[in-house]
């Protein structure tokens, strides 16, 4: 039997609008600041390693995201994280293709090294290679199913001392002994850049509410993925689709969320 | 009384698709980008500091945005600016986040010792921290109401020679004598990102198109805020606002602007 | 008389779903992601020197486009580009604004010397200033008709030894002998940012499932010009024509392609 107030948690989103610094990838910056903006967050965007410390310490939770990485970029995260460390600010990481190059897979495994990092976000490929040194993904697809990473995904939360969530077709959230599943999401949002991304995003505005990681990584993808139900039932199409999403974000009473979440032990 | 010709001014918008140079933020420039055609003018995006120079001076406007700011794009900003001074073209300045961390607020310290700005357009706290050096804006996040902000913003338009134009729920443009308020707008556009930027390289479009700095500010303001005024008839969610703001811009007709704007001195 | 088999190109991208590494440029990037999903292809973004090379060799078509020009960005553009080479990659290049500043003419000229493109698309004062070198444009409007630089394109296309593509009211694609033109489109995609740079992608993708240039850039043009009529049925301004678009991208069934494409010989 599983209790998370939900209801509580959107609540408080829409009350107290957390500030949430985002450093994150080129594709999706506007539509993470969307998503964080209708969902009731307050979303900023900031990267240069002589703005970031002081930046991050207005905020209530870090995103790190690897999207499109460079040199730069990888510094001002690592300065970020460490301040965040320090302020105990919640840092969730994204390591988008990690797996892919050995620059993502690499500075995914120094971030983790060298961070404390409360939830780590991917998808099963992603997450495998923070473990396996040979995986290797096709762009930022899902190679692997989620029942043959969720052995992975326990190990690596242990490994790393964060919660690991696995976003697929059933979502995974693990913390190295419990195991939370979320069925709710749709097909259509593999069909839209930058979901997975702003489901991040998402977990990182719960974060910024609640100290459990767990509850923040369950409640932010239940949330967003009854956001992508709720559109689906609008939309068919891609562009459609996406628009509806953000519409959904805003829409969603938390007591729609608490009644309509999926999410089960185990 | 206030005598704008909206309608003329709107009108050559549409026929002389005046080019509008943008070194601005990477979370709005495909929105800026898109708000500018939609109007009716031309965008165009470059920030190498081996380029702007050259590309500014085909450009009737150039904006500056400091929203996701690093060290090479602040030299770019410099360079572009003096170089639009030089030439006569309007410098429109947008000090996103100004007042949150002292690299964006010496930034626009520095744009405005710098440069002579046609315009300078931003939220309450973001004026309040051209002058007052001690104030923290919430992220990009207005924390001061636009009354309390009327004689800072008078202040600061008499120290920069420009015209400051401070939007919020009531929308004060001021040359530091002049005081102009624009009633035009929507609750709404605060839960899109990028909608103040987009309210800038609007008052950038009509800053090309008339010398009077004023004028252009009110118009450009008017002008996007009766935008969100009929995307909100249309569409009651972020989403699908965001949407029905950009054919708002293109469907407006002069005379509509004309008749609907809401602008009074003092 | 023409014979392509569009209804089998579009199969297979929707089948094989290849990957495309585009290093474009920021205003675009989401739009472009969202049109290869939409489309049924496989968007990865990156551009940093020391990830290109590693990650074009998981990709079947790269996109260079240079709308937001940097040193580092160029490059990179040059290491990806060797490597495709090398690799048998087809690369398509995009050169957003050629004609307007010197930075993007020479970088242009500088990777056509350098690499073996596959194919190039622009507008016709783009493809004027790779051959004439006192041509310039206004921003990244066209000024010149397409009748006007159909001898210049095919002599450009000799020149580089790559298909030209000039994307106007009617696109003409050319290696320098034969000649295609493509009457699909419609005017409000003039009114939408990166629609070209979206069209430059959708050949990439199609390049990825055929050796033939003239084909995929015929193919890529007439699925993208469709979209946009089937678009333009539905919205008549340009924030919701553009997410009409994106739906339609995905909605095309391939034997509808095969049915409405407008391409004729000569």
């Amino acid at each position: 039997m599983l209790t998370i107030d939900l209801k509580g948690l959107l609540t408080r989103i829409r009350e107290e609008k957390p500030l949430v610094h985002n450093i994150t990838n080129y594709v999706v910056m506007n539509f993470t600041a969307n998503t964080l903006l209708a969902m009731g967050a307050s979303p900023v965007m900031a990267h240069a390693a002589n703005e970031v410390e002081e930046m991050v310490t207005l905020a209530r939770a870090l995103v790190i995201n690897i999207g499109t990485l460079s040199d730069p970029w990888i510094a001002a995260m690592l300065l970020a994280g460490r301040k965040a460390n320090e302020k105990g600010i919640a840092v969730v990481l994204d390591p988008v293709g990690s797996g892919a190059t050995s620059l993502r897979t690499e500075t995914t495994r120094k971030i983790i090294r060298d961070l404390k990092l409360a939830i780590i976000r991917g998808n099963a490929s992603e997450i495998l290679s923070i473990g396996a040194s040979d995986t290797v993904t096709k762009g930022v697809d899902s190679l692997h199913e989620v029942d043959q990473v969720a052995d992975m995904a326990k190990a690596t939360a242990r490994q790393t001392r964060s919660v690991v969530a696995v976003t697929g077709k059933v979502d995974l959230i693990t913390d190295g002994a419990r195991v939370i599943r979320c069925r709710n999401g749709h097909p259509l949002m593999g069909k839209v850049t930058g979901t997975g991304c702003a489901a991040t995003a998402t977990i990182a505005a719960f974060a910024a509410v609640t100290p459990d990681a767990m509850e923040a990584a369950a409640a932010g993808l239940a949330f967003f993925g009854l956001a992508g139900e709720m559109a689906a039932a609008r939309a068919q199409s891609p562009g459609s689709f996406m628009i509806a999403l953000i519409d959904a974000l805003h829409d969603i009473r938390p007591e729609e969320l608490q009644a309509r979440a999926l999410l089960e032990e185990g």
